[in-house]
């Protein structure tokens, strides 16, 4: 029995008695795509990307900036110049082929495992905003009450799969610190997966030892609990903070997302497949990595993607080259038998407005499309990843239960009786009485709460409400009607005795340190 | 030479020369599907449906409401009681055997022909708005003034490929006389293929006589210089107006629609694979009878798609089972080797924001990978329809140009030069002055232009400009540089007279007749 089913149990008085017996917080399982996806890539294509990158390993080579990880490649046996490490192809096909294909994320709550991997997508909220748009949409600061308040919604929203990390950053706290906080917020408010700071060794340090914490040392060694996130520096560079993070997951046998940032055109070639080429080298080069520091790790196939704009400077969402990347991603990914990593409804509006729909809604549709199993930045991004916007956190969710739904494929289970129907109602009739109708009409079409598809006179007789001031409202009724799932008394007074000794430890420090 | 190109070389004085000769407005080719297509059934679920709907043509039936529909059935054939035609299964793909996979639109500008059906894909306006929201996204009564402006913008607009028709009614000329306005205008402000009226079997055949002046009476035969729709009244019923609108169009070899309209739940079953085996049912009763009315011309299997909110009734798109049956119904019609229609950018917000976003790129996306040949309502349409929207009209056209640019799929022809870019730069450095880049950069990553991602500093700085109103600017500066793109003047003084008679021999009506 989930918290949340006992929460619908236990509370409940006066008049939201109602709404919250109807309102069902059960996280959707994941998706297991039911449609098939768009493939751009012939077979000899997706040969000539993978031939394009192991060129690349073998002839240019990878910067790894870490004394570390230059002697963990040397007693693997590759090649080193300086901090350039040379990857032969067949030591990198032998070092991928030992990451898991698919495995299970274990929640605190075994109602929210998550199996992973080959067919099966799960949506995960944005991290790292240094802003947020409030219960009010006012952009500010944001506070560890703020996360806390993110940390809610994820538990309750229904597509999202995790609470992640720092959805924003809680700028209220001391920036050396904010790691273990953070990590509190997410488990404390959540019973769902979530993330593992990766912003210096020891911060990722520090998480592990708070995983051992909550599920046991000996239980973090065959169950991955959490997912840390290890950028790049394209082109083809890794450097010391992230190995060193890196490091700190593998070495647990916690997964991690091998993320190539990439700014298209700035940081790669002014064209797709070439881009796709580069990526794909240094997504491997990491990936072989997790390989060497401990065989059989899981790891995940990431990437950041955005265009430049030629113009401007200014990175870009949406665009169709970012479509047509990760269509090829996937395929790639697939090709090496590895999940992989995609960032949904990333988009650079400054409100809530029509560009952030446009720009949420096509790479939901292509990261779907694309069969994405880690769909990260699934909810609350915009101004191109500055802030997260309650309101736009909440229609993000709903946009991903309705693009689940749309993966899921067709029902057959009821073809016949409906042509039964039809034969019923015959020409000219209607449905709207007939049994099938009402048995079914509540699960056949996606109804959206937070889109308004009544009438312009009905939405002005109630006020005109637009969909920023919808969601608001909806927000706070959910928040209304949290109920925190419960840590184990002994574990959380564990991990706070853990947190307040490391924060002893650590200097206070409130200077920005390299966090990505 | 096209109109446009000469219109960059005649015009130009003063400060708006430089903005007008980097303004490209030639009308790109029909998108040639570069993506495999989204295939959500399997032969076998094809065939499925493919039975069922044949099986609802020989059991239930279909009316058509229509004595010379009727009269014309019998004389092919088929069994009729009172109204209800009976097709047999046989009979049906015999006729919609002739129905041509392919042909090509011709418009007065031979530049603007346009090959149709099979993997092309066309982008066409919204149509049948009775507001508009205007250049001050003011909601009102449209004039024949506005009508003009959206057919000028259809003209200036590279990814839209016709200028349609009716975008928005002209309230403000007597709805009898409204098909003779309404046509002239499509023709007379743009040089684009475009829409015939068939809001009676006579405004239909007025749209033909004017078609036959401005083509010549011959060159119809042979050549579909216009389109028609026909819809249907689900379930399972055609009327006498629709029906002589689709002879008036079929006798002069010209495409009809044949759209069923499908309101999810209330005219066909809760169910999303038998509403397509119903909806497919009546997109065939009404191929199969274009060819009974001319053997061989042009025909387009339509529909238009709505789910119904079971909670208020209301119509809702961008909703997923809306992209299922559009996978769906695109498998269907390449079964039957006939292009297809589908809608695009269909929603229900009351205002250009974030829900007109996400339901306009939600339906972006299903459609181009759905293989949709007759994109229609490609810019504009928002609030179920009931107005079009100047500022999205912009704004949806240039998403149309980027689902074009991602459906066009993959460059790779310089793939190998790229790949020594990448050598060159090496780990660490940027690609920004590297002689490859600025040889592409242009044409590697698309750059919207009315999508702003700037950050908020600088978007604050230039007066922090909302998308509504920098669309509406855009708009603006089209229509400052629009130069129309001149009729032949006996042609158009010949319509101008045919027009005259019509008005002086039809009675002005201003009440609502049986429009769709």
């Amino acid at each position: 029995m989930t918290v949340a089913a006992e929460g619908r149990v236990r509370r409940g008085r006066g008049a939201r008695k109602a709404a919250r017996q109807t309102r069902d917080i059960t996280m959707l399982p994941p998706l297991k795509m039911g449609l098939p996806l768009t493939e751009a890539m012939d077979q000899g294509q997706i040969e000539r990307i993978d031939a394009a990158s192991m060129a690349i390993l073998e002839e240019v080579g990878v910067i790894f900036r870490d004394p570390i990880a230059l002697e963990d490649w040397a007693q693997a046996g590759a090649k080193i110049e300086g901090e350039r490490v040379y990857l032969d192809r067949e030591h990198v096909r032998e070092l991928i082929g030992s990451i898991p294909a698919e495995f299970t994320y274990f929640a605190r709550n075994p109602a929210n495992n998550l199996p992973f991997g080959r067919d099966r997508s799960i949506f995960v909220p944005m991290t790292g905003a240094p802003y947020l748009r409030d219960l009010d949409d006012v952009r500010r600061g944001p506070t560890l009450d703020d996360l806390a308040t993110f940390h809610k919604l994820s538990h309750m929203l229904p597509a999202l799969h995790s609470s992640a990390h720092h959805i924003v950053e809680p700028m209220d706290h001391p920036v050396s610190h904010r790691h273990l906080r953070i990590t509190y917020s997410s488990i404390k408010h959540s019973d769902k997966t979530f993330m593992g700071m990766t912003t210096s060794p020891k911060n990722a340090e520090d998480v592990m030892d708070i995983c051992a914490i909550l599920f046991g040392d000996e239980y973090l060694e065959t169950h991955p609990v959490v997912t840390g996130n290890c950028n790049g520096n394209s082109p083809l560079v890794w450097d010391e903070t992230m190995l060193g993070a890196m490091r700190a997951f593998c070495r647990r046998n916690q997964p991690v997302l091998c993320s190539p940032f990439v700014l298209g055109g700035a940081n790669t070639p002014a064209s797709v497949a070439p881009t796709v080429a580069q990526l794909n080298a240094e997504a491997l080069s990491a990936l072989a990595y997790t390989q060497v520091v401990r065989r059989g790790c899981p790891a995940i196939y990431g990437h950041y993607l955005s265009t430049v704009s030629m113009k401007s400077g200014a990175p870009m969402a949406g665009t169709p080259e970012i479509s047509l990347m990760n269509f090829m991603i996937g395929q790639m990914a697939r090709y090496y038998g590895v999940p992989w990593r995609s960032s949904n409804t990333l988009g650079g509006a400054k409100t809530f407005d029509a560009q952030a729909g446009y720009e949420s809604a096509t790479t939901l549709m292509s990261v779907l499309l694309s069969g994405c199993n880690y769909i990260w930045h699934s909810a609350g991004w915009n101004e191109a990843g500055m802030h997260c916007s309650i309101a736009k956190f909440v229609v993000d969710a709903e946009q991903c239960a309705m693009g689940y739904r749309m993966a899921e494929g067709i029902r057959w289970d009821d073809f016949d009786e409906a042509l039964a129907a039809v034969r019923d109602i015959g020409p000219g009739g209607h449905y709207l009485g007939h049994p099938h109708t009402l048995e079914n009409f509540q699960r056949a079409f996606f109804m959206p709460e937070l889109f308004d598809n009544n009438s312009i006179e009905q939405w002005q007789a109630e006020g005109s409400v637009e969909i920023t001031e919808r969601a608001l409202n909806h927000a706070k009724a959910l928040l209304a009607d949290y109920e925190e799932p419960k840590l184990d008394e002994a574990v959380d007074e564990e991990i706070r005795d853990y947190i307040a000794r490391r924060e002893r430890e650590i200097p206070a420090v409130d200077a920005l340190n390299n966090e990505h």
